[in-house]
């Protein structure tokens, strides 16, 4: 194998397809990056068996051929290396030799027969999505999967396209956050289980741009997204999702009506006490055109004073902090509606500016007394 | 006690107090910050017993008094509020209450009349340094200050002046940095040893602008450095430090021009590869106008090639990489001097450009079959 290409391209593509490769792997092949010369195209792959990136660089081929290098050792080399032309060349040992201006490293390769290879999709069925608009789902949404590696399937996020919608849906037994948008083709209804992993490592390569899309594939078990020059391959998780529209509350009793930024700034500080117990634990008493947030600890207690609007009766309720502030965080609307029931019952927050987003969260249960 | 200033300044003076603070130690008192309030000034302060920062903020003081508060959660709460102003106020409970805006915190502070005292140094009797100049001492010598507590006084650098000139020196048994530059004033001859962890902190609190100078005063055991409206005041380090200038050498077989940040990144791709075996080894041959860097390990090798400006003979050399990295990179001089004597004995590195800094490297001895 031999090959030309530059320093910057190929610093961006290990930087992605790196994303792919577990430095953790016990396996030599999959803690390095393959790199593949063919027909003029080169290609580096990272592959960890539950995610799989492909990048495509310019460049000159000169010698076709592939090779498996250290992913990380690889990295900081071309990192390093001046903004110049960078040759790649294999010898019959898979000794390989990266030139560029008055640098010369020889770095044992490995031959890339035995690394796995990516399930190949029909890439000419696809779903067209608009990028600002996935990566806005993934950020809003992301955040809520769950972290217990009990509930394998609450670790991934729904993907559901209908008609002409489509939503990313993430549960963790103490909230659940939806996004929707409209998609730009749909080529058949789907339900599949994306997993969390994927999804981090899709929005960091998304640039967000607006007018562009990305492409989205998908086989029994896998998913596919093409984004520019960019593949991304994922497993998809396999069982039931959770029946999550029976969740949500068909009406509610109260509804408040309050600025975003104000509201996470008071819940952010009355948190700074309520770190030191258990659960984050914030309480908000709401009476007509003020909301009080207060939160206790050992060390002290704060109090904190916000002007809402009032639809209804008047709450006094309980949230862990760091679910409603990390809710918060993510909506981009001025102002918020928060639609309460009971105490005890789940809250909906929704941004005001009528982005499709619904943020559910649960009450922590206080005593009357307390 | 009774105040009100600015959330501004509060949290400026904060972040600098803080570094005083040590969050590990035992006692409660130590792991919190002083407010005084006398005299119609703001003074808050933080001391480990080794080092102790003050600062004046402007403000109002409504009734004299002080408090000592845990420097964490009044950081984070004070960082958190709005930018307005901020009242703080103690009860006959050593309650401190924080009012600002909507916000209102109670914490539970600590009487003060057992925060230690830092010793009075006499503020008319002071050196004047330019910050600049002092700024830059620090910066090109103290990340070569031994990290061994088994040598104590090489934690420190050797602080002296002498008639107009004032110098710093580490040493750390593998490499010595000497800076040196004109003082402003110079009140009598001293040398003492000023403990690294301050250096550290004075290099952050210093603004490093041109125009500007500190004031220094000494007595037998604590330096402080006035730094506007700071104070600095630290336990200086008792012993003899070693006899620097014996180390240096007084000529050199060969010497060597070279421009610093072609050689800093020609040493930083080399090392990449000396990192994987023991000392960072990188060897460097040194022929006419060319010296050749190299280094190997079991994943494979690198040469790099530099042009330098030789005078005196050939020679073949070895160094730890990582010390050598560390010296290039404080030096701002576009070329850089190397003068060696042998393969076994130090080289020294000077900029080109006139500034006074020495740093003296140890090579690393290496076979010649190797």
């Amino acid at each position: 194998m031999k090959l030309i290409s530059s320093q910057r391209k190929l610093s961006t593509a290990i930087n992605t397809v790196q994303k792919a490769v577990s430095s953790k792997s016990t396996l030599p092949l999959l803690k390095g990056i393959l790199i593949q010369a063919v027909d003029d195209k080169i290609q580096l792959v990272g592959n960890d068996l539950e995610l799989g990136i492909e990048s495509y660089i310019d460049g000159q081929v000169i010698e076709e051929g592939s090779i498996v290098i250290d992913s990380k050792l690889f990295g900081d080399i071309i990192r390093k290396l001046p903004d110049s032309s960078v040759v790649i060349e294999v010898d019959s040992d898979n000794m390989i030799h990266i030139k560029c201006e008055s640098s010369d490293f020889k770095i044992k390769g490995h031959c890339s027969d035995e690394y796995p290879k990516l399930p190949d999709l029909d890439e000419d069925r696809f779903y067209e999505i608009p990028e600002d608009l996935f990566k806005n789902m993934i950020k809003q949404t992301v955040f809520a999967i769950s972290q217990d590696e009990t509930k394998p399937i609450l670790m991934g996020e729904l993907l559901e396209i209908e008609n002409n919608n489509i939503s990313l849906i993430a549960i963790d037994g103490y909230r659940l956050a939806i996004r929707s948008g409209q998609i730009i083709n749909n080529i058949g209804d789907i339900k599949v289980i994306i997993p969390g992993k994927a999804l981090n490592e899709i929005n960091r390569i998304l640039s967000g741009d607006e007018g562009k899309n990305i492409k989205v594939a998908f086989t029994d078990k896998h998913a596919l997204f093409l984004i520019d020059e960019t593949k991304i391959i994922t497993r998809l998780l396999e069982g039931e999702f959770i029946n999550y529209k029976q969740l949500l509350p068909k009406e509610y009793n109260l509804r408040v009506k309050v600025p975003t930024k104000t509201l996470l700034n008071c819940i952010e500080r009355t948190s700074l006490l309520a770190k030191e117990g258990k659960n984050n634990l914030v309480k908000f008493s709401i009476r007509d055109d003020i909301m009080i947030a207060t939160s206790n600890s050992e060390i002290g207690n704060v109090q904190e004073e916000i002007f809402i609007t009032l639809e209804g009766e008047d709450l006094d309720i309980a949230f862990n902090s760091r679910y409603l502030i990390e809710g918060l965080k993510v909506i981009e609307s001025e102002e918020i509606y928060i639609e309460f029931t009971t105490n005890v019952s789940p809250c909906i927050v929704k941004p005001e500016d009528g982005i499709k987003y619904i943020y559910l969260l649960l009450p922590v249960r206080i005593s009357s007394s307390r």
